[in-house]
């Protein structure tokens, strides 16, 4: 749980969220879903894009569920997700001490209750590995392709692609699963073929939805959710478009009215449209 | 190579194909690609649809090189492809003898050359085996999932839904191919993640295709592609729209102008579009 520290209040105009005065100065303060949820995120580190948005949005949990993010990192996703449906019991872990910490204030400071353990998702702590969950979601980190292709043997390229590690991401999601629960990760569409292969050893009932930036472009994003004794067969869902109009224009780089309604309202995004 | 019977004509409004009398009976003769190809099919058996059309529709081969179909059936997608690039070298291989006569005759009659083997994938003819190719096409026979939801164990299950079989056509193509060469599949989308795993075991840079029955649907068919000694990152293409409008409607149950081209002038249909 988050640690009592003096706290002082962030200056930028709209946002009267505290500060921790020994982050103050790399921290930015964002507003998320339309200001329902305010996010400090270091400035020059890892930032949250729209990426742990929609993997909060398509989470369907019932109050008094539990919710386990892997690599929670900010924990955007965990405020995103009990800002839409409260009543639900979060817990995040979170390799990064410094990430961690951040984490949990950001629940604290934005009316949230939740765990978060500092840790590595391959040899978790005790107390996460004592307990289960309904849902666990998860961001991994992205290594770009560029950097593997100058891999000049199998082993190495997987190692630096992070393959193994993508397949211990799933494989602790499912040891954290509740019969029947279901794990829910957002990925680069590149990455397809390993989270699929992952997914499949060790979960059923899997889906996938691919996000395109707009009409007739390839995804960029995908989203893969599998069900721990799921037997239903693969559902590859209708691809959702996330902005309207065929080119990238300033200003007015809109987004598609289902994609504004989960960005700036915090609506849900389901698989099936 | 076709063995040479008495022939007759067929009878069909608007067709002058020769038509075996051993066969007459049980056969249809339908035009593909707007009556560039007529093709004799078992009138109560397995019948060609749209699949091997597009499948032939996406190779991308040159005068010279060589092309396998393996479960070629009676030869619909050699057929068109041989029609769409002439000069390239056509072979085939069907487990089941009478198909495999058809697709001999289909080919003589649609004034092709090319080699059909009758044989089993798992076990090919030497003849077959001592050949390598620049292209392998397949579209894998589907077993539907209510059939395999039924089985109540895990291999059981497999065997049925023809999990280790289509694995073993992956395996197959790979071993046939020439380096650098290409496989391409076409499959429903159903079953994506057991063919995906089985190209990545054996082939790199692969390429996802989902073709979507209409515009916001799921998609019912995907084509997969992917190259012998590849190391490109994977590539999830745009999704392609095969019928224009939101609902099914008759008459008028128009196709997109691309698949319109594909279908009825034997256009290529790129990956990328």
């Amino acid at each position: 749980m988050s640690s009592i520290r003096p706290a002082v209040f962030c200056t930028k105009m709209g946002c009267d969220l505290r500060i921790d005065p020994f982050l103050t100065e790399d921290l930015t303060c964002d507003a998320f879903l339309g200001g329902k949820v305010m996010l400090r995120q270091p400035r020059d580190g890892y930032r949250a894009g729209v990426d742990p948005v929609f993997l909060a949005a398509t989470v369907q949990a019932k109050p008094g569920q539990s919710v386990l993010e892997l690599g929670c990192g900010a924990a955007p996703a965990l405020c995103c997700l009990g800002k839409r449906l409260p009543g639900l019991d979060l817990y995040g872990l979170e390799l990064q001490p410094a990430y961690a910490e951040l984490g949990r204030q950001n629940l604290s400071e934005n009316g949230l209750t939740g765990t978060i353990w500092q840790g590595d998702l391959s040899t978790p702590p005790a107390e996460m590995k004592a307990l289960s969950f309904h849902h666990v979601i998860a961001n991994p980190p992205y290594f770009e392709s560029d950097k593997r292709i100058k891999a000049d043997d199998g082993g190495r390229e997987i190692a630096l692609a992070g393959e193994t590690a993508l397949a211990t991401w799933v494989e602790t999601a499912t040891k954290r699963l509740r019969p029947r629960g279901y794990a829910t990760f957002i990925q680069r569409a590149e990455r397809l073929p390993e989270l699929l292969s992952a997914m499949q050893q060790h979960l059923g009932a899997l889906e996938l939805l691919p996000l395109l930036p707009r009409k007739n472009r390839p995804p960029r994003l995908i989203l893969l959710r599998g069900r721990k004794d799921g037997r239903a067969p693969f559902q590859f869902h209708a691809p959702q478009i996330i902005h309207e109009g065929p080119v990238h224009t300033e200003p007015g780089n809109a987004y598609s009215p289902r994609f504004d309604a989960v960005l700036s309202q915090g609506a849900e995004l389901p698989f099936s449209s």
